[in-house]
């Protein structure tokens, strides 16, 4: 718990100063005041979190952690438990889709086992800090103690840290586990006060009545273990993940270190829950990549008042949206560092 | 109108077979079927365009063509009409928003004069398109003649071929033009029936008076010209420009020659309203980048149902949306061509 508070009680407010400065530069730059829209604004923001008015990013990460959720016993899931197994070691192959996002975007991902539910082979590329071989199934009671859950948050922020010394400039956030969108709409249900139906969807691809199934026991589980809305380490440790808690770390640790957060899809969006009510001072850290198909992330996009830059139907996770995310990020500090001036360009500017 | 007959009749359906290898490709791959949503549907599309099931992109290109409008005089723009040639100049040198993306995306910019109404300095880099020095003002007569309307267009074919010999597996298109807004609204009000205040915007930067009157001038030159709007090439002579035209006479060649051709915004849009009334099998070569800030850009998309890939508020033109449109597709083919299917990574398949 040191660890995070720690954490929580560095993070500081976006720089006033740097944001002006940023829009200072944009309003001169030959294109009407404006007229590149979110791209203009990101600048601004990633401005105020690195203090820095015209920031520019090298090393740029992807977080994606897995662990696997003990509540699949109950069917909620189109995929067996031990894919979260697998698909850790195709990440490390670099055979999924968030290899290759990552590739295009030039960035590094970093595989870490929270709490996958199987011993994973030792890798060179994957980060080992898992809590538990899985969680327990939330029907029975808490899907972890309160000290799992702190040490699921914990490890996100060492991840984070570990990764420092190699650069991390901005970082986007990602997830593995089967299981994950049950355990996100019950944290998503409890924190914004929607009703499970709402927040909960198909996720790797369930039918009606594996649907059907899927909201009984997100009901269920939430009437056996009665989660406080106000202790997001209750709500974690009641119905969530190990890499969910391991991605609220991640952000808490990216804002500490004034590093910009660009937010994956439903489960990453479920952290964030969790990472805000922990802090609020961490929202003006976040970008949130994408709007995802799952219907309870725009319920979560609302809560949190962000405005996701895309809006592609993903439904993966991995940190296949952020990696698309860091891209148009990137793109928003190129024309803030690169494009000319009017008076630069001589171009005339606007009739007054 | 023999090049621009030759071309339409060369363009053929999208191939069926390579759509469909590629979907079972796609779904063989180690996600959940449909889980990356347009980034699965775009790979389709491009497999149908190009005719290869596993499509692979190398050389991107960008068209941004300039032209002015007489109708500048009617005090319709927040910018001086001086400001396109300016920016011509800027985008040679690369100090732009389109070559700041471009050079991000891997895209070579190619810019060409297609009317300017000044004389630009020659150029190595400067394609010399000039069908006259600006149109006339369309509230006295048409803005220009049907044999300058075909000639923009067929300059854009041209501008497309010429490009061939040093590859082109994607285009993307793109505007400079002083005034351009104004034109694009009258197409839009003529081609699709929609009034004309529900399709006229702001451009670069109107205030609320400014607004009225292009909204009275456009309607005013719809009434002195009625261009008809089953007649494109009418449409296109009286209310338009020569860049409008020669983007539709990319589109046109990009179709012919089986390439994916990424629409930017509200300029391009309107392109492609004169190109698919021209010939509405270029329909499905179209993927449109991003939803403009611009009010008649909806419009154009929802009559010829196209989806946008980004929705940021951009309203700049240039083809920065469609640099960041060409990003996506590339993205796309790059999950299509370099994942693992569930065999070669040894994970499991879903419950059946």
């Amino acid at each position: 718990m040191e660890k995070i508070n720690r954490t929580i009680l560095s993070i500081k407010p976006l720089d006033e100063n740097a944001m002006a400065a940023a829009k200072t530069r944009q309003d001169h730059l030959t294109k009407p005041q404006g007229s590149l829209g979110q791209l203009e604004t990101i600048s601004f923001q990633v401005a105020g979190i690195t203090r820095n008015p015209r920031p520019r990013i090298t090393h740029k990460v992807i977080f994606t952690l897995a662990g696997d959720h003990g509540v699949t016993r109950e069917g909620i899931s189109a995929y067996p438990s031990e894919v979260t197994g697998q698909m850790v070691q195709n990440f490390l192959r670099g055979g999924a889709a968030i290899n290759v996002l990552a590739r295009r975007v030039g960035a590094r991902v970093i595989v870490a086992d929270l709490g996958v539910a199987s011993v994973l082979e030792h890798h060179p590329d994957l980060r080992d800090k898992k809590v538990a071989m899985g969680t327990r199934n939330m029907l029975e009671g808490p899907a972890m103690s309160q000290n799992e859950a702190l040490r699921s948050i914990e490890a996100g922020i060492e991840l984070v840290e570990e990764e420092l010394k190699r650069g991390v400039d901005i970082l986007g956030t990602g997830d593995m586990g089967i299981g994950n969108t049950t355990s996100s709409s019950a944290i998503t249900a409890v924190i914004t006060g929607a009703q499970v139906a709402q927040v909960t969807g198909r996720g790797t691809g369930l039918g009606e009545e594996g649907w059907r199934r899927k909201v009984r026991v997100i009901e269920k589980a939430l009437e056996i273990n009665r989660p406080n809305p106000k202790d997001a380490i209750d709500v974690l440790s009641k119905v969530g993940g190990f890499e969910i808690g391991g991605i609220a770390g991640l952000i808490l640790a990216g804002a500490n270190h004034r590093i910009p957060v660009v937010i994956d899809g439903f489960i990453s969006s479920a952290a964030a829950l969790i990472a805000t009510s922990l802090c609020p001072e961490v929202k003006p850290y976040l970008i949130a990549s994408h709007q995802s198909a799952e219907p309870g992330h725009k319920t979560i996009l609302e809560h949190l008042g962000l405005k996701p830059l895309l809006n592609l139907d993903l439904r993966l996770g991995e940190g296949t949206g952020a990696a698309l995310g860091i891209f148009l990020v990137e793109a928003s500090l190129k024309i803030l560092d690169e494009m000319a001036t009017f008076v630069e360009a001589g171009v005339s500017e606007k009739n007054s």
